[in-house]
């Protein structure tokens, strides 16, 4: 069972702090790159991994999506997902990445956003993704950057000059990760960036394209 | 046309004195990853970009292929491999992989060791790879990892419990960097992970395996 993090009363009340929870996507600034990658949703069958709030199952809705299930492992992001929504073709359902099964259900889309570098391991869920995705179907996800997920400790270098450093250390020393991110004892799972394609390729996928999303100067953290 | 830093005296000499130079490929520590993604080579044609002394050009016609070019910018790489070399089967040309032409001709697999980073693009070359290989055919190669390139200045750092990082800044400004490694002002270009892959998928490629390798202990620079 992963970590539920999210439904702890303080990472719950941090969370909902964030731009990405006030504003939606709108106040995520990687989300132009994920919807670059987007195919059209129109009359599509969608599943959100890890659907948080629900923004996005709402947003592909707006785009036309026949139908949308969200599956997120805490209860109190599931029932803020629901206050925010008023669409009986979005569908939430409580279920641990961990261990999914997604038995007799079929996408043409499947779509997860800053939840995969929860989990211990990722090949059985790209297994069972590629199982329940039909023929043409396309994941479309994000993670933590591996060089972000890497070290211990993590936390910016500023040298003499100002110039600012993400020390990179244990790249290859794949696994858990403590970090203190708005509540403390936050396990995450960090593997290469080789890891998650050759999973992906084990499991069937084709890769259709890589981006290493960074964020801009006028969004960089201060 | 590409910086020719091997035909440079201190820089080819003091690459005559590396591991890899002397040992051949059993001096390279990357070398049993790169060998475990080669396929079977009896009988096939093999072309080597960057051969360098022409190390992988001997193996490749000790494990079978039915011939086998090596290409390489440097005259002075190209007059040791050809003094190294007593196989008719096995034949050098002198040519820049910035802007490479392989007209007419076609290969079963397509190697390069630690050459394309010298190159200020890639994506005309994979086109050109892809071109010439059989269907079927196979392109193995190995870059300076991308996080290993992007810093400026490169260098070590070591923490107060001697924990050794490598600082990690300009990851997504790609281009020309300048390292002073055997001699100064060596020229290497630096791309991201995903570009590399997303030329390569451009190129007509569908990646069987993303291998991120890192030395072991045994084999850490001091």
């Amino acid at each position: 069972m992963s970590q539920n993090i999210y439904d702890d009363q303080g990472f719950f009340e941090g969370y909902a702090q964030l731009p990405r929870s006030r504003q939606g996507l709108a106040g995520a600034p990687e989300w132009p790159a994920l919807q670059a990658m987007l195919p059209p949703l129109a009359g599509k069958r969608v599943l959100d991994l890890g659907c948080g709030y629900g923004w996005f199952c709402r947003v592909a809705r707006e785009q036309g999506a026949a139908g949308v299930l969200g599956i997120d492992l805490s209860a109190r992001m599931l029932a803020r997902a629901a206050e925010l929504t008023r669409d009986e073709a979005i569908c939430y359902r409580q279920g641990d990445l961990n261990g999914l099964e997604l038995s007799g259900e079929s996408f043409d889309l499947i779509y997860s956003s800053l939840a995969l570098h929860y989990l211990p391991e990722v090949a059985p869920l790209f297994a069972e993704i590629h199982r329940a995705l039909v023929a043409g179907g396309r994941l479309v996800f994000s993670v933590e950057h591996p060089i972000f997920t890497c070290p211990q400790p993590q936390g910016w270098l500023v040298d003499g000059e100002g110039r600012r450093s993400w020390p990179v250390n244990g790249y290859q020393a794949e696994g858990k990760r403590i970090s203190n991110w708005l509540a403390d004892g936050v396990i995450k799972y960090h593997r290469t960036l080789g890891s998650y394609l050759n999973a992906l390729i084990g499991a069937g996928f084709q890769i259709a394209h890589v981006e290493e999303w960074g964020p801009s100067a006028a969004s960089q953290p201060v």
